[in-house]
């Protein structure tokens, strides 16, 4: 548990930090594996114009990048704050083998970071959520997955 | 109707033609804004060893890009299969004015993609996933936030 405090700790550390450089939003999250921190983010949505940088896709790129595979497992992922419904998704496909987190989701919304509203959008079915969605199936809609199947050298991820 | 089938059949193309490349999974996206294509998006989860490098999140950042703005406002996103949670929390990011997507989940999943098991943890709360999660809160926990919420040049995002 010390060892988790420690983590979390330096995540909160980045997440203060990142506020006046003014490239994005007060979050921050590591990447751990055996003890050694293999990946770091910050928020960086506005300094790179990029809605998917928050803190933990950025950790778990630069963590993906400096090991050189797209998956985390035995890791730990450290984040300032709860994860976003993007956020989890994204560690979920990266099987780490756990996740500490220090600011609730209702700490974050008193600082006016909701992330509550698309986590309850994601639970419905399409036609129920607000974003309009429309499914339409052309003749070729399987193709690419008939192609997937039938390729003889992929590599299943 | 006929604009949207359009699009949805070359994002089908480029889902298909991304197989051979080996560059990551049979999935493509476009963002179209005014009936003009502003982003391209295939599966380069391989390529960059990056596991958020889906489609929908390719697609994203490249009109993002394009655009020099981190929101895909009057933008339609079109994908050649419903996307997962990572990238429909990114599209919520995104505020676009429509979803179109042709393949459903249960048509990715013949071809060993299911994501089906992410959305059901991600409807659960923390203590009840899968995946190991604790809540340590250190008394710097709000400390981000507080200086998010001081800071007097901060851009809302």
């Amino acid at each position: 548990m010390q060892e988790h405090e420690k983590f979390i700790k330096e995540a909160i550390r980045l997440a203060k930090e990142n506020v006046p450089s003014g490239k994005g939003g007060p979050f921050g999250a590591l990447v751990v594996r055996n003890g050694e921190i293999i990946g770091r983010g910050v928020n960086h949505v506005i300094a790179n114009n990029d809605p998917t940088a928050h803190a933990e896709v950025m950790a778990i790129r630069d963590a993906c990048k400096n090991i050189g595979h797209y998956q985390l497992q035995n890791c730990i992922i450290y984040s300032s704050c709860e994860p976003c419904p993007m956020c989890l998704g994204a560690i979920y496909w990266t099987r780490p083998k756990m996740l500490v987190f220090a600011a609730e989701n209702t700490d974050a919304a008193k600082a006016g970071f909701d992330d509550s509203y698309i986590y309850k959008q994601i639970n419905l079915s399409f036609d129920q959520r607000d974003l309009p969605t429309v499914n339409i199936k052309p003749d070729s809609f399987f193709l690419p997955f008939q192609t997937w199947i039938d390729w003889e050298k992929k590599q299943p991820y």
